[in-house]
């Protein structure tokens, strides 16, 4: 592609030389170099990225934890960049562009992010994650949609089309997994709650960016878009296809890895990039659906990490493990670096501060209808000694922070929407992400102190009740059944078929998709270091 | 970058719309959906190649070696997506762009080549090598250069003007590494046959780059390059500053990874990513100074190995050896799809037959001059038992094949030439890839069968000679300094030299960079996996 700018900027110039026809081309490999300076500038700055982040957190400084360190880096070096008269070419290469974002940072982060799911506490909370992740993005979306709406009605900030509105409030409710969940680790919290933290961030990316490209296929065709039936119908088939899509490119990795019998000595290397392939593949099949790829990506990844990695040889598994951790690590500080040089380095409207101001009033409330909301109805359904605190709610709902996914969406959105509009949208997300990155990320210590939610999985007593208790979901369903209400019945359903999924699972997929019987599961999970103990997540040291 | 593409195309478009303003812009989500569908693709190709590659490894088909079988698939598909009217957004994805492959996709190639090399036998030949790789590409690009510029003269074929001559004389003699040596493998050959065709084939890619960016220099700037005597200065500077740089980036990679302390178990991440951007780093310096990156990567990578490795964990040596070898895979494989496919895809100018016919004829005779005149160089000062045996130079001679290198000079050739020339230049450097590349690929077997150079390391005469004497330089340069000839002394000196680096390397380097001492390094050898037995320099399997 880069061949594609240097064609385009050849015919750019040749265009200015018919104007000013003393202007030269310039000299071989001069491109080459400028890239050269981009590109080892970008390489120092994630050096110094993982050197600082160690040092921190060999010191215990929670205040600036490593996402927050390399969005300052990356804002730093912008500045300097700015100030200095840095040649365009070179400034190329520092340009937050949304296609390598979307095509080449965020596949490793969101297939590590299914990959490295522990599934027992994933699986266990898996109603409740769910409930947070669609129906409470879809109502923060609404909420902050429809309150962004009714501030522009009312002149309290700039007036933007109810569609737009929602764009916004859809891609602003993108919450990024990053920063919470590495001090969550450093702290050792409750494993529920930060199941549900992880799980709500993970799946609720999926779903804005979702809810976004809907809404902007609905901006763009203002004819055929407007029924909002078709509108819903439109997503569900995103992402219900993005989904099988995802779960089906799983399952044939499962069954190749199964029967191509490639875990032998020398095959290694073809066995993992094979294993490597597969994620990129199923992300792009989806793309190239026109469905989700995060989707896609992040169900392959659970799928291959539940399946095919036992079908792998013991060195293969050793290997991979590593190489999504440490791939997902470098594109995970990158992001963050890149974001903080962008936003020093682009244009900003900071004419709408009241826009900015009660965005960031709006996106608090709307956490607050998404967690609260969906806490009451998660509690309906779960026995007593299974209900969400209050104390992991205020958590969960302190846990908000925006970062890449939504900056890269609202980027997008200045070129989805009108001049003024999509520039005020992305002025705002700028600032909502850098203030909740370094705000919430250097104070999720102090919360969590706070809240009294601080201490290791297996310390609290929900976490004694989970760690003590494997299949909990199913006398959870048993005994409540003799309860009321008609919605009850309907999550306690829900509740049933996760369930049941386990049995399914343990009795016919993992027969059938891999080389071992449903029981050694426990065995399994030994064997990979990722997976245990408060790292279990995605431990990033 | 993608980004840019977009704006400018934005502008294109902007600048049509001046003309035509029906055109209207694309619908959002409808690039990303391009670009899925080409990434996919090229996946899809990804392993098709690698599992054809196996099944033709399984099957013992010599024929096909797995290069050319990727050459192949490349080609059928771009083939068949000429033929079908592909949309030109999807085409975008598959274009070979110099850019992309000089900057992701040789970088990889080029590590591995310096890290996997096995230091003993590369040593040992150490003198032949740089011989055979510095004076020999050094000839063989001269002479022909020279032929093609007397071919013109004497109307045999197209006229191009002296320095484009030697500048597709510089790029033609860049041969690749890949496909000759996977073969050599298989069959497992004599161990100093391998080094010297492995060597000189990595080592002259350097050279070859370096040769064709002088001479692209001396042709755009016609006032101050004509001087011969600045264009040898410009070009060691060039490969001087390239070498130092690269050694000094790996010496402090393996001083920080002396003391830094992060050879601890949860680390491992934090080392890895450390280790895994040293390599780039280098690279990008090297082209950020105007020098050459793959110079600098490939003694990094030999530096690294050396010093760096063992400095890490074991855990993380194992992982990043895994590592670096799926990256190049990887990279390899994906650049035979690439070109195969640009080849099927790119207009060529098939008018000048005759070009491509005589300057087949005229790199055979360049090669010839090279191998043959640099071995009876290197005989002059060898003892007579270590003399490079004829059959030995017959099969160096007949591994000349053309690859990824010239092709990529030779797309940018068409940027730096005049319309025509470089055009002409391009089309034959292809034909001359795909013929070499299918033929040589595919009789290389046959070749070592037939020259009776077949056989395991250990079992030939000359095997033997090397793997009982490690220090064999030793006692060559002490008994022949008797005998006549002042370029003999010369080149006898030049072999002390590198004798004495062996020694400076054991008593002071070793012990300095890294935490064992000079004696250990046998054991060391014996930690990597892949540094073992036939599969020593590059297995693949």
């Amino acid at each position: 592609m880069m061949e594609e700018i240097v064609k385009l900027q050849h015919h750019v110039v040749m265009l200015q030389q018919q104007i000013s026809p003393e202007n030269s081309n310039p000299p071989p490999g001069k491109e080459q170099q400028a890239a050269g300076v981009g590109i080892l500038l970008q390489i120092m700055m994630l050096v110094l990225s993982f050197v600082l982040g160690h040092v921190l957190r060999r010191h215990k400084v929670y205040y600036l934890p490593e996402a927050s360190a390399s969005l300052l880096i990356g804002l730093i070096v912008g500045g300097l960049a700015n100030i200095s008269n840095t040649e365009s070419s070179i400034r190329t290469w520092f340009n937050f562009h949304e296609e390598f974002f979307f095509l080449f940072l965020l596949p490793p982060i969101i297939f590590q992010s299914g990959f490295s799911l522990a599934p027992k506490p994933f699986f266990s909370n898996f109603g409740a994650i769910v409930t947070f992740a669609i129906v409470g993005t879809f109502t923060a979306s609404v909420v902050t949609g429809v309150l962004v709406y009714l501030g522009g009605l009312t002149f309290l900030m700039y007036r933007l089309p109810f569609v737009e509105c929602l764009m916004f409030g859809a891609l602003i409710s993108a919450t990024d997994p990053v920063t919470v969940l590495s001090i969550f680790q450093e702290f050792g919290t409750d494993m529920n709650l930060y199941a549900l933290v992880f799980g709500e961030s993970v799946l609720n990316d999926a779903m804005a960016i979702s809810l976004y490209r809907t809404m902007a296929s609905v901006q763009s065709h203002d004819s055929s878009g407007k029924n909002f039936f078709m509108v819903v119908i439109r997503f569900l088939e995103t992402f219900v296809g993005s989904l099988s899509s995802g779960v089906g490119v799983g399952f044939i990795s499962a069954l190749l890895f199964k029967y191509a019998g490639l875990d032998v000595e020398n095959l290694q290397n073809l066995e993992c990039c094979l294993f490597v392939l597969f994620p990129y593949f199923s992300y792009m099949l989806a793309e190239g659906l026109g469905l989700s790829g995060i989707v896609s990506i992040l169900f392959t990844g659970m799928v291959m990490k539940h399946y095919t990695f036992s079908n792998l040889s013991e060195n293969s598994q050793r290997f991979v493990a590593a190489f999504f951790h440490l791939i997902s690590s470098l594109a995970e500080t990158f992001v963050f670096i890149y974001m903080g040089f962008d936003i020093a380095m682009e244009k900003h409207s900071w004419s709408h501060v009241g826009f900015i101001f009660f965005s960031i009033l709006f996106i608090v409330i709307a956490r607050a209808a998404n967690v609260f909301g969906c806490a009451y109805l998660v509690n309906l359904v779960r026995p007593a000694n299974r209900q969400i605190p209050v104390k992991h709610q205020k958590a969960l709902w302190y846990s908000g922070l925006r970062g890449a996914m939504a900056f890269a969406l609202a980027l997008q959105s200045v070129h989805d929407l009108p001049e003024g509009h999509g520039q005020t949208i992305f002025t705002a997300t700028t600032a909502i992400v850098v203030l909740t990155v370094l705000l919430i990320g250097g104070s999720t210590g102090t919360m969590l102190e706070a809240l009294q939610v601080v201490g290791d999985a297996n310390d609290g007593p929900l976490g004694e009740s989970f760690d003590g208790n494997t299949g909990y979901i199913a006398p959870s369903y048993d005994e409540g059944t003799s309860s009321g209400s008609r919605l009850k019945m309907r999550l306690k359903e829900f509740h049933k078929s996760t369930a049941s999924f386990t049995a399914l699972d343990r009795n016919y997929l993992t027969p059938f998709f891999t080389t071992q019987n449903g029981d050694v599961e426990e065995e399994f999970d030994e064997l990979v270091p990722n997976s245990r103990g408060g790292r279990g997540f995605r431990g990033r040291g």
